[in-house]
């Protein structure tokens, strides 16, 4: 079975996900610098979605890159990815409109930590179809950057109920980490080519 | 003529429809647990439609997998299936603003038995331009599955005007038999690869 | 220059068109008989531009599988056609939501009438850098299926402002007349592979 | 690594993002030309917006026609640029909402001007990778017509304060440079191949 309608799918649900995110942010009723103010919090929110979501194509562009078998637990392992993803949306749009408030804050990490686990098992499910000496295992190795994303997220969204914006801070601090491209895949990939 | 396009539209279609169903949860107003309590049938509907449309992409993917021609009147079926598969958002979020009221249910059924049937009508136009000897018509078999579940969406249906809840069981024991790729097709196709 | 990624992108658009028309039916308040009546415009003219958007995107796979070439021209000759076509949720939503009244009505003609109007320039701007022995040019030949439904596009704008049901009547005779995909490509294109 | 899913992810956000503005056109409530009025702002940044996405996806299209490798940095910077655009929904609402009022007309040049300043940025990415005497440096040659409109977007978001429907027209003057594609890229690559 080929990847490419995959990656394909794949693709077409990250750009919709990505894209729709916009329709949140509500043109304001008003035309002068009072009327923005209130849309200070959604546009940082929509920011930071927009750089998450764009971390798991990145990674998800990487992955699949060292793939070269897809079955039909692979299929059901990404759209479980493509589910969570898809929740973004609905949270940036929440979080957005309540100024940071816990519940929203911590339905935020909820997602970004459903995503964190699918992306996880999507690894595992992959990784039993390619063995142990592939490309794609080495590619993977420990994979330190998604055991800490993982512990962050925990952390955070327990502070949710303390300190809300400190639990923001810690999700933006995981966008850092994941911002540049997982230099393992761009170095094993490109000395097997 | 190439199936290549095809298949792009379809995955174009489909991951718009699994996408904008997202856009269907409002945010709610407030940001305790008694805002966000209306929002549970919404969540789970949201989540059994997007399980849905799941079966059906996969389904579509192993289905083209084994096909080889398409003609025009294959275009039409697959847009006759994509016309109903379009309808999941909306009715999607009927039945999740209803808290399960017969109505929404019932059309909810009314798109499930409609897309089913689509389906039905695009594989019997595929058998005939591959013939009886086929992957394709190998693969297909009797189709069971297929045929179990247009009978158990007929039966939820009807239910709906008496019992709305066991129908939404229903769809989701279906969703559960459809759950794992067609294994008819893996082995088939694989067989012949 | 390829024109690959010229089909790839019409797709996409088309794919998006066609499946947000679906958000524009907003889920009836109430769940009886009663609250779906209103529906039913919105749905029919739902179905309408569902097949109206199908049949470009199946018109406009038969029209570049004869192509071979595309230039700048060609590039915006094709938004040009999309730009047409990304009017139509907006017409149908406002058609569906006025029990077709006189001016919505002209509106969708119009709209129908720019999308068959820039399909027209775009097949022009093909037959230029393909030549007249093409099979692009044979396979569009005369063109009578576009001839005809310009003039009854005309015709039902026209009538619109003294009967618009009669208008909506023809839209759906000139989606008729188009709803089987050309023969003319099929038997060429055919016959050439 | 490939180019070819870079592209297909850029075609599905730039394809999402052209086609969602129309769903910030309301239809309006009333059926008369008086009804339909306020509109006509609307329609007319709606169509200045879908030129300004068409420039974008036909000026990327002919670029990554002469890229040959993408790595991490690549990928960011299109990303960035895709940011970029996908606020093009939102400012089209504003500005279409608003009259032309002083701050979205602003803002609206601000989302032009930071697009411009990606693509500039991810055209500077491409050219470390590619080198001097590649065919994508010799087709981007000095890029006037960028760095015209980088300062014509200066001007007019400066000019928004004081005369916001000079600014607008400043705004159709870029679209209207850049409406033909760029001819140096199709003669270079064309001299190529």
């Amino acid at each position: 079975m080929t990847k490419s309608r995959l990656e394909a799918f794949s693709d077409g649900v990250i750009a919709v996900i990505i894209t729709i995110m916009v329709l949140e942010i509500k043109p304001p009723l008003g035309f002068d610098v009072a009327a923005v103010r209130p849309l200070v919090p959604v546009f940082l929110t929509y920011v930071v979605s927009f750089v998450f979501i764009g971390i798991y194509w990145n990674n998800h562009h990487h992955l699949f890159h060292a793939v070269h078998r897809v079955n039909g637990a692979t299929l059901w392992a990404n759209l479980h990815l493509l589910f969570w993803l898809s929740l973004a949306p609905f949270v940036t749009a929440w979080v957005g409109g309540s100024h940071f408030a816990t519940l929203p804050v911590a339905a935020y990490g909820g997602v970004l930590l459903g995503s964190a686990c699918a992306y996880y098992i999507l690894t595992r499910m992959l990784l039993r179809t390619h063995g142990k000496d592939s490309t794609l295992a080495k590619a993977l190795g420990t994979d330190v950057k998604g055991r800490i994303s993982l512990a962050i997220y925990v952390v955070a969204i327990a502070l949710a109920f303390a300190q809300p914006l400190i639990s923001c801070l810690l999700y933006v601090l995981v966008a850092v980490i994941w911002l540049c491209p997982d230099p393992r895949f761009e170095r094993l990939v490109g000395a097997k080519d």
